[in-house]
């Protein structure tokens, strides 16, 4: 629990799951018509949901993607080899339907909603667009912290709130996703401090660099991680950023507050989990792992957050590409406790 | 080209790919608003899809799973420590859609159709089931063949012909499943004739056996082996089945001859798929491999095939779960060729 955060806001209670019940899901999906234990890690899955919702049944119909966009000062420093402009390019993107998380959600399903965070520049309205900027960017967190925090606490407020708005419209499954030039950077920082873990584990290429970008991007990550020693999460927030990490930490509460399983998607999605976990722990309890980035770094987090992600397939966009992919196996999930018929019943011709 | 199935049945030229379009399919894709290589093996299978439809765009809107169901004689030997009849009681738990294919198949939004291949009894008439029947079960492996050339013929004719059918009616995706009580034992049998390897090797708990069950499994199969040394792919059908496998490998060449991609579930289906491309090379290229299965001899399909699986879940059902959980990443893959904006496009607003 962070007392610097508790000063602006605090979230409604999160309550772990009661492990109790775990033995009764896994009695029910044991009596189910198939061999015992042959739905792998979908039974691992059935297990969460059945506990999350319980004693409602877990549904699965109705997901949504919420892509969380915001600039980062530390770009100034050369992190990425992209200006920030391209984060409101891809913004009109997702806007237009054109970008692979619309591809991908189109594909598995799924509504979208984009939320601006803190992009650098002005938005059109749009009705897929949330108004949410807490500001235009981060600071430059290698020269000063990345926002102050009255904004970092906004940041986890409005995230909260507009997940628990999309759980109120109907949502049974959060996925989260995001778009911010220099994000990687950012995250790479809170991984060092929250995980912790050394410095150069926690770094990778990001959207792309080559050596020279890199030994940028190492050199700007360094002198922030010099600028203020901070590990205390809600701190540590504040010195680094970003606006989006701060809404995805807040939509991991939300989501949780209202008892609803939320996707993570990968490295910077990872890093805002860890944040929310390391503020609330019992929010673990309501995250589901899509998938093993190709970000060095997401394996860091991976360990910090103990958790093993359901699908490997070298994906390093993120817009919550890898979250969406794993709609399908969080639907089936749910379904195997919902809709399949008991072996006795089945064996006894009554179904 | 098996002279013996050539006897009886030839289906129409199946095409290798051309595999000079790949460069310019890999082209598009680095071209797409992302980083180029971010959608990792979201990519590669994008390729292949492009490459399978080519000058057509891929679509994957409309999927389904064709579930195979027969019977095997070798359960006479004690294979499998359920009775034939469940073969039947699944069969009907699958038109009723209460088994976990349904829920998957629900929870992925894809149609199924049942094909009776060779159940050892009499089903009812259902608006899902295609009565297909060959046979009542396969006769007992351990001691005689399987089935007859004219029936193995049939089987993969049929199972030919009602792919074509679905995808003259509109199917994309063609997802292969199958249910029968002893057909891993009959699969073994194929990977160790067909990969090849030793048979320990190809010998796994099935739908679950002790030790005991296990010593008689293994005993059974010995038998089968010892009684013929048919390595041909097409006598290696005909002696130790099955009607199901033979006709998943029919659905395999009747995809591929209508260049559409056919997803392959686990160590039965990968057992038909190796067989419809030890009789036809060029099917390979049409295959999507879903998932590793938890069932021993899956690797030594997986190795022959030269196939990595997209899934690891320690799935081990069949009924096409597994290619059900893989539909929504070739779905994916297909619209980021035809959705997802150029990048070009995006940094010029012309989004």
């Amino acid at each position: 629990m962070s007392s610097g955060l508790n000063e602006f806001w605090q979230p409604p209670a999160i309550a772990p799951l009661d492990q109790a019940l775990a033995a009764a899901m896994r009695g029910r999906i044991d009596g189910k018509a198939k061999p015992s234990g042959s739905l792998g890690r979908i039974e691992d899955l059935a297990v969460q949901l059945g506990m999350i919702r319980h004693p409602e049944p877990p549904r699965g119909d109705k997901a949504v993607l919420l892509v969380f966009a915001a600039d980062h000062g530390l770009t100034e420093e050369g992190v990425s080899q992209y200006p920030s402009a391209v984060t409101v390019a891809m913004v009109m993107t997702y806007l237009a339907g054109r970008a692979s998380a619309n591809a991908f959600a189109a594909a598995s399903n799924v509504a979208i909603a984009v939320i601006d965070a803190g992009v650098a520049a002005d938005l059109p309205a749009h009705p897929n667009l949330i108004a949410a900027k807490i500001r235009k960017g981060t600071a430059n967190a290698a020269r000063e912290p990345a926002m102050t925090p009255r904004q970092a606490a906004d940041a986890l407020a409005r995230g909260f709130e507009i997940t628990v708005d999309q759980i109120a419209a109907g949502a049974d499954i959060i996925a989260l996703g995001e778009m911010g030039i220099g994000n990687t950077a950012s995250s790479a920082l809170l991984a060092h401090r929250l995980a912790p873990a050394p410095l150069a584990d926690c770094i990778g290429v990001g959207a792309g660099q080559d050596d020279k970008g890199m030994a940028r991007k190492r050199a700007a990550i360094e002198k922030a991680a010099a600028r203020s020693n901070a590990t205390e999460p809600f701190d540590v927030l504040v010195q680094f950023g970003g606006l989006e990490i701060a809404m995805m930490a807040g939509a991991v509460l939300g989501a949780a507050s209202q008892r609803r399983p939320v996707i993570i998607d990968g490295f910077i999605s990872s890093a805002a989990a860890l944040l929310a976990i390391r503020l609330y722990p019992a929010a673990r309890d309501y995250c589901i792992f899509a998938h093993r980035s190709a970000e060095k770094g997401h394996d860091v987090l991976l360990a910090a957050l103990h958790a093993k992600p359901l699908l490997d397939l070298g994906l390093r966009l993120g817009e919550g590409t890898g979250a969406l992919l794993a709609v399908p196996l969080v639907r089936a999930a749910a379904r195997l406790l919902t809709d399949v018929a008991d072996l006795s019943d089945v064996l006894a011709g009554n179904i």
